[in-house]
């Protein structure tokens, strides 16, 4: 299974984050990969619709923010908001 | 890029979630895949370090506050927070 391949990969999976802003319509999957003793990094990798696989800096404010958003368009039980 | 054709599959990834709590410490990467076309539900997918992937329900509390604490354990720059 190549999602945990990846995840077992015993190293850092970025080497530089995107700065510029992407749009969340782009992005096909939003993958979050905690610190660990793989890498000291957290890593937040977006697979855009394109196929491109970018790098997200996890401190940054629309990352953040866009994460914040895909979870909350999920929205069945109101009250659970991050 | 197998991330990118799980992507691009044309259903829902998940049919059911779990709701059992699962320590962010067994869990190698989240992915979070917006709603679109392939499915009008978002999808928190986890790859545990077992290998073992499980569906997580995206309003549940407990799956926001992970994902909360995976990108908050990242914090060079002070000040970004969810």
């Amino acid at each position: 299974m190549s999602l945990a391949q990846m995840g077992t990969e015993l190293r850092c999976q970025c080497i530089k984050t995107e700065s510029r802003f992407i749009h969340p319509r782009l992005m096909q999957i939003v993958d979050l990969i905690p610190s660990g003793p793989h890498c000291s990094n957290v890593e937040v990798i977006a697979t855009l619709k394109s196929g491109q696989r970018v790098c997200l800096e996890p401190t940054a404010p629309w990352v953040i923010r866009i994460i914040k958003k895909i979870l909350e368009s999920s929205k069945p039980t109101p009250g659970s908001q991050l």
